[in-house]
């Protein structure tokens, strides 16, 4: 396996049908956040998806295995991350299932189709581009702030690359809710159902999954709360068969 | 007291400075959703409130014993709900703190003065013309479905009345949270913070709090989760605190 590995990185295992990923620990590494996206998504039998800001590819390769989804298109902007997504999906054997693409999120509609997709996800960079501290280091600047693409941007795009009756999952912080929303029922993606997840059960929550219907009606499904932690250093068991452990 | 009541009419007591609301249980009681949106209200001192759809006046009348506003206004539409709410506040000596006028909320700001606001409240009819089970009754019927006004009203009304800076605050249902967002993102009154109701822990929520500042800027807070029950028969020592006990 060393031969794939370039510096600094390292191979880490999914818990997932054996599957490994590539990640450099300097750059950027997935988060719970991305885990709980592929937790939270339904991709069905035979349909297509794609990822848009796919780093470097965590969601195509959990939803490949946790669906039965017929394709997986990760999109990625910087080219070492593609990189690596490109070479995580050949280690676990997937060229044919999944197909990273290095592009601009702005673009994706064009780049890969307008309405083409039965599903989009997106953990989009949290924090605009002003605010908020910065990350040291370009790689996870972009990944984690709006420098590259905006909220409505990555909105936009997802609502093009559906096709009517698609299915649009975000993972977000509640602070940008508003937002979120507003920007999906403006782009005739109808928020449908959505689930706070809340550090412990008597705080504020620090994430927000949502999906939206391409083209639906009015009318949502707010969850029961996720929890993380049972205390500190415990998952619930919830988190715990999210990550498959 | 009993001079003061009329057929089916009875006088319950509120728990808060002595006060009391007469009710008619045959045409419609008020629920938790007003008491604890009397809790996630903030009035500050000085300040002047409308509250759209009041009904029997429960949140003015709750408002006025939890806050040092200066004045509080309800707008109603039912003359007879008009009237209890009016009587109200007279048996508890606030008819110089308390108004209730008789209006169409469509109308609201045209009968009350745009901009004239500091805190618009509202627990308005949470289900569509269209959709759920109508209530017996036709005072039931006009405070729990939208058959004279409708959510956009409520909302387009609502910012009207505000004064910029102005704050709004909403108890509603979790199924309609995106069309609540959304009207509120359109017509300038951007959410700021919002509280989900969960019956237990381990539901999917009832009610949802929001809070809206006229003229703000995007970036909300959510709140922990508003739990109401410890176990069957039980509130949480939260729920006892909103409500006096």
């Amino acid at each position: 396996m060393d031969t794939i590995l370039k510096e600094n990185e390292r191979l880490d295992e999914l818990h997932r049908n054996g599957y490994w990923i590539i990640q450099n620990p300097e750059k950027f590494c997935f988060g719970m956040d991305a885990v709980l996206l592929s937790g939270f998504a339904k991709v069905k039998a035979g349909e297509c998806a794609v990822d848009l800001g796919t780093g470097t590819g965590i969601i195509p390769i959990l939803l490949e295995a946790k669906t039965e989804g017929k394709h997986f298109t990760g999109l990625e902007i910087q080219a070492e991350s593609a990189d690596m997504a490109r070479r995580s999906a050949a280690i676990n054997h997937l060229e044919a299932k999944i197909d990273i693409v290095e592009g601009d999120i702005k673009e994706a509609s064009s780049l890969l189709g307008a309405g083409k997709f039965d599903v989009v996800t997106s953990n989009p960079p949290y924090m605009t581009a002003s605010h908020g501290l910065t990350n040291a280091g370009e790689a996870k600047k972009i990944a984690r702030h709006e420098i590259l693409c905006t909220l409505e941007d990555v909105i936009r795009e997802g609502a093009r690359l559906l096709r009517p009756g698609g299915r649009f999952y975000m993972v977000h912080r509640p602070f940008r809710l508003a937002e979120i929303i507003s920007l999906m029922v403006a782009c005739h993606v109808e928020p449908k159902r959505m689930r706070l997840v809340y550090p412990y059960a008597d705080r504020e929550p620090n994430m927000v999954l949502l999906e939206g219907l391409r083209g639906g009606r009015p009318r949502m499904t707010v969850e029961k709360p996720l929890i993380v932690y049972r205390e500190p250093g415990k998952y619930t068991d919830e988190i715990y068969d999210i990550y498959g452990y």
